[in-house]
């Protein structure tokens, strides 16, 4: 088994942080975005979508998507859990790892797309006006989220899991490349993100 | 319990349909989205942001989002299993429920709430040129899916799943509003399509 992984990817890093939340080592190849190494014949013969993060399986198949990646490790593993134990948990972060997902991932990584200079080869049309949007929508969500962890430790409850991770590495991507910035007076989110990120897997 | 529907929207289309094929009934109390009846005190104090499909369990508490909803309902009634048996079926699935959500019915509904003089309400500041991207990508998305199912019955491989639910109910969408057109030389992709339209989940 090997996952092909670029150290400077957000996607590559939530399959990161989960695995070293799991303790499951499994050896990395990197494909360097930079370089334009998602693009080659050989990398695309693997996958034809050219993404990252990419599992390969010892039957010489593959598993694309971060969250599917990290749905497979967590079957083979259940332990820690970080899609929950029973019906209402495994609603409840599923609940809010899609609203991490696609209320804050979303809008950040769109903003960035849409607005940076060093995201134009990704995105070659950029929409000014959408990027402008998706800010914020993301100012909106966190918002929210800071409401919700007022009185809970972690995004769905007393428990860490997925949601935190991509809501993490979200955040990650959207002060690493100043598309957003956390707003002080966000002192929930402040807080969690403080506790989040002296996890070791934070610096998966 | 009971499920706040409406008959005219996706997202509460899809959980219709996830219960159809479960063979699950599930009392529906209808929110008027076109009469904004999800915008009044009464429905926000359910849930803050105001969403279908949501669902009230007994003990008084609320599930939000599709697919959580989904979950809650596949852990408490396994059969039929549409979000696979084993940690490969499991990933599988994921991977395509992903791809058919992020890839083909987000692009549909950001065309569309981007585009239409209908979606002015819930998105007062369209951005036509990120609607014509979003159309490109649908439709990019829609050749994939289409060459994926030439030699499979189903998006995650032989089994009907979620993902299934999900691309059927972003293509009905996108049709009936006039967003997109299936074209008519993805054989495979319309194979699918009236295969999928003639279970009786399809009119839920």
């Amino acid at each position: 088994m090997k996952l092909y992984n670029f150290a400077n990817a957000t996607n590559p890093r939530r399959v990161r942080m989960f695995l070293a939340e799991k303790g499951i080592e499994v050896p990395m190849v990197t494909v360097d975005l930079m370089k334009g190494e998602h693009r080659t014949a050989e990398f695309l013969a693997r996958d034809p979508a050219g993404r990252l993060p990419l599992l390969e399986l010892d039957d010489g198949s593959f598993l694309s998507e971060s969250v599917a990646i990290c749905r497979y490790f967590d079957a083979i593993q259940p332990e820690p859990p970080l899609f929950g134990r029973n019906g209402r948990e495994i609603a409840e972060i599923e609940m809010w790892q899609r609203r991490a997902e696609l209320e804050l991932y979303l809008p950040i990584s769109n903003a960035f797309r849409h607005s940076s200079p060093a995201a134009k080869a990704l995105q070659p049309v950029q929409v000014a006006e959408w990027a402008a949007l998706c800010r914020e929508r993301a100012a909106e969500c966190m918002g929210w989220i800071d409401a919700r962890l007022a009185d809970r430790d972690y995004l769905a409850g007393e428990m860490f899991s997925i949601a935190d991770i991509t809501a993490f590495c979200a955040l990650g991507l959207g002060t690493n490349t100043r598309t957003i910035e956390v707003a002080s007076d966000l002192e929930n989110l402040q807080r969690w993100r403080q506790i989040v990120g002296e996890r070791p897997s934070a610096t998966a």
